[in-house]
């Protein structure tokens, strides 16, 4: 029933779309990804508090992730040794440029919830923030953009957040220095990467894919809907291995279940919706290809879906990084404490982002029937 | 609208009770008092492992209650001074014997949610525990009938519990130490009370009420319905200060707001929800008396609504319990931490309460349009 509403070729009138839709498609992506990186190089050696390089940053990781979903969904169609030696560098770009955005956005979730879980202002934490120069801490909701995830000029440790209660205040600090440090590595990591000879041969590949798509020659007349169903169909299947039952049911508590395990960060159960989430992604992309639609904004609650496994893998780590933080040596009892009630409220929104899911995915199904 | 169909005076058909009917009650409340009585005092001196002073207890605090309710809903017809110095003292004898259940059941439930957080098998903790003669803990899931809460030989603390991880065990161990000091303190409470000069007044009060309802003239000819109503009023006037839309938001993350903050154990938040909880109570007692009912089993729904709030109190206090042993000097820093997931899935539980309360009262609501 889903199958059906979600189903690309169901949305398909007209002549059916073949190799030169998905070359029109990889053209447009590569050269998003070369405008990205003018951009980034552009705007990198400019003046700190530029927002450039996160847009850039961001641009440059959209633009792959498309590129090499692309080439995963409609291998048969393209040359396989250059799609075959293609995929994984795109990955490791994407991959090595998302890490500190990750950090960032990791952060700045954990302490926006111990301002919410103390009963304080993250307001008035980043007020003063800006009033001493530092960036605004905790004032960006959980899924707003981020302002600090470019790879250049990495923002200064924020010391203070507001009233932070004692525990609060001392997991945040510790949180916030064990993030940070990992963000300034990723920082580094990624320029690094973005100097090198690895990047230059890939984003010459991008260059070279930009005006020429090694098609295969039969791919001109090839129909690409059965791929893109098969990409869909791909998701479906791993949809039904997923408890929704149990997700749909609010406040299961089935996100906390060996919670206090020790053997368990990050949680295995989180697997399979992780799995679907890039699933789910590898079938957004291909329904862009085959519609012709590069923003792929067609399908809201296909979007919806796809945010709320965002939203879960983004709990699943914040609960892990606060697990993490409370094996630090030394630490305070009332500091273990306060990461505890935060590792327990962020597999909460684990269980919440399990339960959106759901309730999306049922309303594909009914709508659909 | 939900007031129409939880309002008493809807299903009474015939004539409107009157004194008569209240007498009737107050009478068999009262011969359910001391035939408890009678079972505790018979009981209470009986083998170890019995039984009988549980329910005899429960039994005599069910029968207080309900004196005690209908003293307070239908006072205009009953003598004044007698009733005014009755209400304290029923209020004395359920509340002094309902605190060792109170501290059993949230041993139990904390316990149970260690154990369910640590991916571990309670049962297996409570076979060892029965293999060594011990009681069998944390076997009873949150809402059976605890066992060992009777006003006679309190069970010995339980050493194992199934093979916690090394914080929950901590956690679950300095919960068990500090919830059983308690229980035994009131355990040794109950039991002088029960001796004690003041104990005997209020049961020879009762013997008296068994035989003669000491109502006012008019009470005969007066009908009942209207102070009933009133009760039922005092319940929805205070149902409509609660944050039910939030509450009917899965996932609001609403319960655990302040859960870090050091002054707020108990939660001040809660406490709207806990006087909805006696006010329920109350109207469902005087249900009772009005529909000659004494089961007051009628309404399931009504029922369930307070079954949940029981939940919510229950819960309440499991979570205050964690967050005040977490604050016990010198506890390990994984044990802390522990207890902090434990208070946040204890308020977790708080949430999933107030959920399930908005639900039955919706369902009420929409029954009676």
């Amino acid at each position: 029933m889903a199958q059906r509403h979600l189903d690309p070729t169901d949305h398909v009138a007209g002549p059916a779309p073949t190799g030169d839709a998905l070359a029109d498609y990889l053209r447009g992506q590569a050269t998003e990804f070369l405008r990205a990186l003018r951009l980034h190089r552009e705007n990198g050696a400019g003046a700190n508090g530029s927002e450039g390089p996160v847009d850039a940053a961001l641009a440059l990781r959209r633009a792959a992730r498309r590129i090499s979903a692309t080439l995963h969904t409609f291998q048969p169609l393209l040359d396989t040794d250059w799609s075959e030696g293609m995929r994984p560098e795109l990955a490791w770009v994407s991959g090595t440029l998302a890490m500190e955005h990750a950090y960032t956005s990791r952060l700045e979730r954990l302490l926006t919830a111990l301002h919410r879980l103390s009963g304080t202002d993250p307001a008035a934490g980043s007020r003063a923030d800006v009033a001493a120069g530092s960036r605004a801490a905790g004032a960006a909701r959980v899924g707003a953009a981020p302002r600090d995830a470019g790879l250049r000029n990495p923002p200064p440790a924020t010391q203070e957040r507001g009233n932070l209660t004692v525990g609060a205040a001392k997991a945040g600090a510790l949180l916030d220095r064990q993030l940070t440090l990992a963000r300034t590595r990723a920082h580094s990591t990624a320029l690094q990467a973005m100097g090198s000879s690895r990047f230059h041969a890939i984003a010459d590949k991008v260059a070279v894919l930009a005006s020429e798509v090694p098609l295969k020659p039969t791919a001109k007349t090839t129909d690409l809907r059965p791929l893109a169903t098969a990409a869909h169909d791909r998701l479906t299947d791993a949809v039904t291995t997923l408890p929704l039952v149990t997700a749909g049911h609010p406040y299961n508590a089935a996100a906390l279940i060996h919670g206090l395990s020790p053997d368990t960060v990050p949680h295995p159960q989180d697997a399979p919706w992780h799995q679907v989430r890039l699933l789910l992604r590898l079938h957004r992309y291909a329904r862009e290809v085959v519609l012709g639609e590069p923003d792929g904004t067609s399908d809201l609650r296909l979007l919806a879906a796809g945010q709320a496994l965002n939203q879960h893998r983004d709990a699943s780590e914040a609960a892990a990084a606060a697990a993490q933080a409370a094996r630090t040596p030394r630490i305070a009892p009332a500091t273990a404490y306060a990461l505890g009630v935060l590792h327990a409220d962020q597999r909460h929104e684990v269980e919440a982002a399990r339960f959106t899911f759901q309730q999306c995915w049922q309303k594909e199904a009914v709508t659909a029937r």
